[in-house]
């Protein structure tokens, strides 16, 4: 399935537009390329039905988010969604403000999402409307745990089911679920977390892949989120004395660019649940 | 020449001004610090004016252009006019949006270009008003080709006598044309295209180069495209194993930083058309 | 009081709130990632005074500003004031253009800070409301040397009194003051002149360091300022052949990751005046 779902990347490079915020939006441009894929980024309303227009995907990031990128998003959003293409949503911060909360909250009543990809926090702003985020970063007593697992499995379970959507809850343990299904995967290594960007990056590679695999959008969030993981442990395997976090998220990027599906399959750990 | 012009930057330290997208902006920066030009960004209408009459040149990049920073565009582009100063225009995705398209048309008719630079859909679209662009890279079938050359040689002087601006076409052959006399320049490595802002570090460069030797645009700018080329492949040269895209961005940008006028003479292979 | 400062910041993970330019934002956020912090960053009015009240400190820097990201600087200084937090202004620019030298003054007019970092030329606009700055770069003639520092000094200890605030100019000679006392810093390298950001690293760092050290702010900021030029030995000494600015720009970063206190006290060079 990963090897395939890679190969499907490769073979057809797919274009994906991105409203993203202005922190991480050149690693989000470059994982694009690394990965097979091609990034175009415009946020201006006046500007992005054209632009989403010619790209098979949408990828929503309110990391930055403003009054105009927001009627950019809205507007986006529903010309992606007339077309049919791939719509991604990445709730940066939905919880940790009353503005992204409530413009997360909008985006998904108004907007149809392929995905949506958060920290669990994030996640639960979405589910809930409201929640208690410390910046962007999960909220320790919320954390997917092994313990808890279960519980967080069937919580993304059923915020599939309400929102047609494919639900990603990345941390240490990453789940990818719809409805019905959910894969559990354990890769990457904590360090990833002391890079800006790594879930941004993820939600460029998440994009890419559900546009080119659209007969399997629940495989495909799945593969890209092993393919993160796995390149967060190869870049940390080529790590050199000296090295630290700004290097690191060189060699991640770079290891998605030298990634092969063979590699890819053989060190993905995925769990059906 | 390619010496001479790379000397005349190290000894003035151009100062550009940067009205770019916020994508690569951060490269632009570092590439403009590594030429031994100095960087200074500022799109907000009310102050460019300012910022650009302390510089030598303008570097227009429409390529996250918004309502406000388009008024900066034309607001520095104006003043920049007045002043004398060198001005260039990237025109991002030209061809790819209606906003796009008619900007760069609109800058084009209202302010004087030195340069203008970009892909052979981009540079097509600002010769016709219209195209299509596949994002921001070249269709393939516009690509500039052995086969080809003479013709696209032929559009790039035509062009660059209707706009009385040098012309710079970058793709795997770039040209560098005046009315009269063309550079083809046959440097850089394909892996060039799989890192997001190696176009909009041009731009820079080549606005700094133009700045730095005011008697001879056409010159600069194929040097600048030169630079840009044999960079691409030092930086290549000095990949390790495990490098990707995201290490090859940092090592281009160093090449130029290490470059010295002797290297860049000898490895850069122009021809005159 | 290196170490000691390090090490709370290591101890409490101060969260920051950045209103910074495009430019070199993704460098701030590993920047204070790597030092053991963490960054968030917001400048939409409607969501700054959300964002700044979960955070400690609060970072304002004027390097891109536009309109909306102004009215978001007074609202989140006005909201920060209010609950007491750490705030430093970094005045970009100032004295370069007529909107960032009153943006900058009517900034501190308004706004109660507990930092201001810039170089000498923007901490002369601050001081005087008007100044020549060439670009964002301190004007050769008013560089700190080891002739004028008695001066420098002076001046910056005035300013210090009038403005309640610890001044920090930084240049090849740093000084970091209150009115009482001044701390004459020498380390780093002239070569981190030629990568953009790290000022507005800087600033990100001491906003941190003073968030994490409530009791002391100068000596929190001057530890900040000797951080960055230890950071800036250590990576230059890490440097390899064919690597230049940007490959640098990392292997700082890297070394503030790797930085442990001992080995920031040994190498500080601070001068108590």
């Amino acid at each position: 399935m990963l090897k395939e779902c890679w190969k499907n990347v490769q073979d057809t490079t797919p274009l994906v537009h991105n409203i993203t915020n202005y922190v991480t939006v050149n690693d989000v441009a470059n994982v694009l390329l690394a990965c097979g894929g091609s990034p175009i980024m415009s946020d201006e309303p006046e500007d992005v039905e054209d632009i989403t227009a010619i790209c098979g995907g949408l990828n929503i990031n309110i990391g930055t988010l403003n009054r105009q990128s927001i009627e950019g998003m809205f507007r986006a959003g529903r010309k992606a969604n007339e077309l049919g293409h791939v719509v991604l949503l990445d709730p940066v911060g939905a919880g940790a403000s009353g503005l992204r909360t409530e413009t997360a909250g909008r985006l998904v009543e108004e907007i149809r999402f392929s995905v949506i990809r958060g920290n669990i926090s994030e996640i639960k702003a979405i589910a809930t409307g409201s929640a208690s985020t410390r910046g962007v970063d999960a909220n320790v007593e919320d954390a997917v745990t092994e313990e808890n697992l279960p519980q967080a499995v069937a919580f993304a379970k059923k915020l599939a089911g309400k929102l047609s959507a494919v639900i990603a809850i990345t941390g240490a343990i990453d789940i990818v679920a719809d409805s019905q299904t959910a894969y559990v995967i354990r890769n990457g290594r904590p360090e990833m977390g002391r890079i800006t960007g790594t879930g941004c990056q993820l939600s460029g590679l998440t994009t890419a892949y559900v546009v080119a695999n659209p007969e399997r959008p629940l495989e495909a969030a799945a593969t890209a989120v092993a393919l993160m993981g796995v390149a967060g442990e190869i870049g940390w395997e080529n790590m050199l004395p000296g090295d630290g976090n700004s290097t690191y998220r060189n060699r991640i990027i770079d290891a998605i660019y030298n990634m092969d599906g063979d590699t890819l399959e053989s060190r993905a750990r995925l769990e059906k649940m």
